[in-house]
C-alpha cells in the first residue's frame, strides 16, 4: 500500500447487480460506504450502478479508474456464474487469479458446521488476483478483496448490508484512514418539525449564507420529508476544535432564529427527544387515533426502552369504539362531529383514563381518499394533548398530500404538539422556580 | 425524430445533484423512469449519480452517449448557478443556447399569479439548446427538454419526482414509443409469506429454472425483505397473447409448489389481500398487540377503505392495560409468561369483545433489544387469531434481526396468520358445499 496516492481526493462506488436495474430496487450501500468515507474526509464524485454483465461492468471499472483514486465496487461476489467482479477486475487490472487454499478450506468448514458440503460452485470464491489483500468476511461466505494498482486503490466488497457494513468498518480504519489528508469532515443535523421548508429556509437562509462565506465555512443542506426539515450543516479542518467551533456558532445562530419550532441539534430523532423528555418528567403517555391508525403508537415504541412510558395506544375508528373503549360522549360527536378538536380533547382523555397516565393524546382526521366534505376536507386532522396536570392543546391542521403522507404528516405533528406542551412546561417552570430564589 | 435509432436497445440514466452524493439521499426517480421504460421493452443497462460540477457532468454526458441510444438525464435544471445540466449537454453535444421567450412569459405569469416578481435568474430556465423539443412542466418552473444527436434521443428532465413523473409518462407515450421495439416487457409479481427466501428458491427454483429455457422464456427474479419473498416474472414478446399464456403457465406451476404460502399473483399486498378477504366474507376485526406496537393495526389501515373492516387495535404493553382494557386474566399472565400463545390468544378474545367484531388478533413478544430469557430470546413472539366463527389459532415464531426488523416481521406474520385461517375456512366451506350436491 506504501505506493498508494496520499492523500485520497476522489472517491467513486460501482454497485454491481442486474437487479439494481430494475424498477424494484436501488442501490443504498453506497449511502452507508459515503458517510464512512466523509469521516475520513474523503468525497464521493460518482456512483455508478450497473448490472452483472462483464461487458458492462469492465469499462465502468476502466472509466472510473482513469478518475477516481480511490475505487469501491459492491456485489457480483457471490458463487454463482452471474457474479463476474472478481475476475472483470483481475481482467481490467491484467492480473492473474489464483486459488486461495486457506479460503476454501474456512468455506468447507463453514459449510461443514452446518452439515452440508460445500457445493462446487463456491470454489470460486477463494479465487485471488495476484497481490491482492483478503479481507475477512464474518458473516458470509463471499471474502472481500483489496487491491492496488498505479497509485489507486480498488476495494471489492460483499453485496449484502450485512456482510459488507462491518467488512469496510474495518477496511477503513485499518487501511484507509491511512491515506487521507489531514482534514476531515465534520456534521452536525439539525431538525424541524412544524415548519415547511420554504418557511424554515426564509428564517435560515441569511444565517447559513454567512457561514458559507465565514473564515471557517459551513456548508449548509436543507432537506425536507412529510412533516420533518432537516438542516444539515458540514465545514472540513484538520483541527477539531476548529471545526467544532464553527459547527457550535452556526448550529447556536441557526437555533435562535429557528426558535421552538428547533427540536435536536445532536441527531436525535423527534421520538427520541420526545421519549428523553417524558422519562425526564416521569410521565407515562397513552394514545387514543383515528385516522393515523396506530401509527402515532408506533412512532413512539420505535425507541427501545419505550414500554416504560408509552402505556396504550386505543386505536378507534368507529364511534361506537370511541365511546365505548375511550369513553367519547355520543353527543359530543353528534354535535361537534368525529373530526373536531373537541372531540380529539375527549379521546385524548379517553386514553389517558384507560391507561391511567398522565397524559393522553387524541387525534382524529379525514386521512382520505374518501370521507372528505367541504368544511373538513381531505387531509384535516385535529388534535389534542391533555396532561401532564392541568396542560391541555388543542389545534387543526390540514396537510397536504395523499392518505399515506397525510397519515406521516399527522404522526410526527401529534409527536411534536407533545414536544411543545412539554417545553413549555418545562420552560415555565425554570421561570417560577428562577423568581422564587 | 426520424432519423433516431429505432428500435432503442440501451438506455442509461444519469441522475444529477450533490445532494445525491451525500450519505442521506438516493435517487428514487430511476426507479420510476425503469418501470415506464420496461413496459416499452426498453433495458436500462447503467444508472450514474454525479454532482451538480460540469466538469464532473460533462464527461458523465459524453461517455453515456458512447454506449447508451436514450439518455434521460434528471436534476440540475432549477434557475441557481448551480444547475448545469442545460448548458453542459448543450456544450457536450456542441449547441448553441438561445432564450425561448415564450418559456420566460409564462415563468412571469406564474410568479405574477402569485403575486411575486419573477426573480431575474429564473430566465436560465428559458434556456433552449438548438433544435431541442421543450417539455411542458405542469407543475413546476424548470422545463424538459428533448435532444437528438446522432440518432441518439437525450431527455433532459426535472429532478422533483411530482414533476418530473407526468412529464416523463407523456414524452414516453408521445415520443419514445415510436422508437421502441415491438417487443414488450410483460410481468407478473408472485407473493410469499410465511417463508424464508432459500426456502422458497428450493420449491421455486426447478420450475423457473425450466422456464428460464423455455421457447418463450420467463424470467424470474427472486427479491427478499423481512417476513416477504417476491418472484418477478417477465417476458419480451411482441404478442400479449404469447406474453400472457407464458407468465400464466408459469404463475401456475409456480403456484402448485408454493401452495397456500402464496398470498399475491396480481401485484396486490397482504394488506390488501386480507382486506378483500375480510370484505368478503363481512367480518370485521379488532387487534390486541404489545411488541409490535401498533404496527399490525397500522398495516391494516394502510388500505383506503379499511376502516369498514378494522374496528379497532389496541396497543397494550404493561400486564395492567392487558388486563384493564384487554381483560386478560392476571393468573394466566402470572402461570403462562406475558409471553405466550395462551396471552395472544387471550388478547385477541379480548380485543374481539372490545371491538364487538367476528375476529379478534393477540400479538406478544420480545422484540429487544431488552427483555428476552434463556426461554424466551429476544425475537421470540406469540399470535393468536380468534374467529371468526369457533377458529382458533396461535402461534409462536423466533424472528432474526433487530428491533425494527423483528416488529416488521411480526406484524406481517400476523396479518398472514389471519390470511391462512381465512383461506382454510373458504376452502372447507367450499368442500362442505361440494359434498352436499
Amino acid at each position: 500500500m506504501s505506493s498508494a496516492r496520499v492523500p485520497f481526493s476522489r472517491a467513486e462506488i460501482i454497485a454491481v447487480g442486474t437487479e439494481l436495474l430494475t424498477a424494484f430496487r436501488t442501490d443504498t450501500n453506497s449511502l452507508f460506504l459515503t458517510a464512512r468515507l466523509n469521516e475520513l474526509g474523503i468525497e464521493v464524485r460518482r456512483k455508478s450502478i450497473v448490472g452483472d454483465d462483464a461487458a458492462d461492468l469492465a469499462p465502468a471499472i476502466r472509466d472510473a479508474l482513469e478518475r477516481a483514486d480511490l475505487l469501491v465496487v459492491c456485489g457480483g461476489l457471490g458463487p454463482t456464474e452471474d457474479d463476474r467482479t472478481r475476475e472483470t477486475v483481475a481482467e481490467v487490472l491484467g492480473l492473474g487469479l489464483t486459488e486461495d487454499r486457506a479460503i476454501v478450506e474456512r468455506l468447507r468448514e463453514r459449510f461443514a458446521a452446518r452439515g452440508w458440503t460445500m457445493p462446487e460452485n463456491n470454489r470460486r470464491q477463494g479465487m485471488v488476483p495476484d497481490g491482492a489483500v483478503v479481507l475477512d468476511n464474518a458473516r458470509g461466505t463471499a471474502p472481500g478483496l483489496l487491491l492496488e494498482t498505479g497509485g489507486r486503490v480498488v476495494v471489492l466488497l460483499p453485496g449484502p448490508p450485512r456482510e459488507l457494513e462491518p467488512m469496510f468498518t474495518a477496511v477503513a480504519q485499518a487501511r484507509l484512514s491511512k491515506h487521507t489528508a489531514p482534514d476531515r469532515l465534520y456534521r452536525r443535523i439539525l431538525r424541524v418539525a412544524g415548519r415547511g421548508e420554504s418557511h424554515v429556509e426564509e428564517l435560515a437562509q441569511p444565517v447559513y449564507e454567512r457561514w458559507r462565506r465565514a473564515t471557517q465555512p459551513v456548508a449548509t443542506t436543507v432537506l425536507a420529508s412529510p412533516g420533518l426539515v432537516e438542516l444539515h450543516l458540514s465545514t472540513r479542518s484538520a483541527d477539531p476544535d476548529t471545526a467544532t467551533v464553527a459547527l457550535d456558532g452556526a448550529t447556536g445562530e441557526l437555533a435562535a432564529v429557528l426558535g421552538e419550532h428547533l427540536f435536536s441539534t445532536d441527531g436525535r430523532s423527534l421520538s427520541e427527544v420526545v421519549g428523553q423528555m417524558l422519562r425526564d418528567g416521569g410521565f407515562r403517555v397513552a394514545v387514543g387515533e383515528s385516522c393515523t391508525g396506530g401509527l402515532v403508537t408506533a412512532q413512539f415504541v420505535d425507541v427501545p426502552g419505550s414500554s416504560s412510558y408509552v402505556e396504550t395506544g386505543v386505536v378507534a375508528y368507529s364511534n361506537e369504539v370511541k365511546q365505548a373503549v375511550l369513553g367519547v360522549d355520543p353527543g359530543l360527536i353528534e354535535s361537534a362531529g368525529a373530526v373536531s378538536e373537541a372531540v380529539a380533547v375527549a379521546m385524548a382523555e379517553g386514553a389517558q383514563r384507560v391507561g391511567v397516565v398522565e397524559i393522553g393524546i387524541g387525534v382524529t382526521g379525514v386521512a382520505g381518499p374518501g370521507g372528505g366534505s367541504e368544511e373538513k376536507p381531505v387531509g384535516t386532522v385535529c388534535f389534542g394533548v391533555v396532561g401532564p396536570g392541568t396542560e391541555r392543546e388543542a389545534r387543526t391542521v390540514r396537510f397536504p398530500g395523499d392518505r399515506a403522507m397525510i397519515r406521516r404528516q399527522a404522526a410526527r405533528t401529534a409527536l411534536d404538539l407533545l414536544r411543545r406542551v412539554l417545553q413549555r412546561r418545562m420552560r415555565e417552570r425554570a421561570t417560577i422556580r428562577g423568581s422564587g430564589s
